[in-house]
């Protein structure tokens, strides 16, 4: 691990999956600081093959995951859509997130996100302007440095949302740290 | 590769993913010879944890890939299910399985099951029983080594569909070594 990413004590990568934008944050967390270690989206819909862009997304994840080192991840999972087709291949690029992230150990937590927009803004319909806006508020982030597209911005949110979730007192699975995590999720840990 | 596989020109691994049991056969081919190498299930209605079935899925079909390097994936996807529920918990277990796949560049083609039990008995309404019973004869399977669970013989299906398939006379995309299947379609290969 570099030593920019040392400085932190935990790191959580929120990913939003889709088959059309993939978007991706890692969010770094020590004591009462927050921080912004890296957010982008990947652009899926310039690839017509189905399996391209389901290997993009692994492989973006994987890479992701092994150059930043993330603790948890948080996934952004809406679980209705419009149709039986559309939640089919939603449900693929998620598999494929999740595959990376499972075969290195990283522990997954999935929100819905009315969960995540009632968790950043208070508002659980809030838009996706309005997030972006409190997460710029809250993690300090400057203009310059605000990603073009919202699904980055989305993903930032669901980690943001997990951080939060995590950090609350426990009562039903909250609490905070990896350790805490696998002596309440054994099933999690490779063996 | 261990002798036993080197005797195949091509090796088809067969997955019929569930979120309750998975099925898996490796079928391996040799010009008109034909040789089923392993099949069977991953039951995984005892854990009640979904990522848990997500990951034993990841391992189990990334295991094989490695143990048995197959050439080829074929993969029985329906796609029309119930609800929008069940068919996103499909796609992901259908997601971990290409992810494993994707992830070591096995190519994968993915086939309706009524296209599978046509290609195997001529009906497309044919009964799981229906397909086992034709399975066996084709790949003359003695009765001990029928598998208990028929998940593991629509996994069988779905490669020698896929042998079918690569091997009718080249029309629109059909023939078939791997030589081929990459020269068709670049955008599947790993740079």
């Amino acid at each position: 691990m570099n030593g920019e990413l040392r400085q932190w004590e935990k790191i959580i990568i929120g990913i939003d999956p889709g088959t059309n934008v993939m978007g991706y944050a890692l969010l770094g967390v020590k004591a009462k600081t927050l921080g912004v270690i890296a957010m982008g989206v990947l652009r899926l819909n310039k690839f017509e093959d189905h399996y391209m862009r389901l290997r993009r997304i692994y492989e973006r994840v994987a890479g992701l995951v092994e150059e930043f080192l993330p603790d948890e991840m948080a996934i952004e999972a809406p679980f209705f859509g419009k149709n039986v087709q559309s939640m089919l291949k939603l449900g693929r690029a998620q598999g494929v997130a999740i595959a990376a992230a499972l075969s290195r150990q990283v522990p997954i937590t999935e929100y819905e996100p009315r969960k995540i927009k009632m968790a950043i803004t208070g508002n659980g319909a809030a838009s996706k302007e309005q997030v972006a806006a409190m997460l710029q508020r809250v993690l300090a982030i400057s203009p310059d440095d605000m990603p073009r597209f919202l699904d980055a911005t989305d993903a930032l949110a669901a980690a943001l949302c997990h951080h939060y979730e995590s950090s609350k007192p426990i009562k039903s699975g909250g609490s905070g740290s990896w350790k805490d995590f696998i002596a309440r999720h054994p099933d999690r840990l490779a063996r």
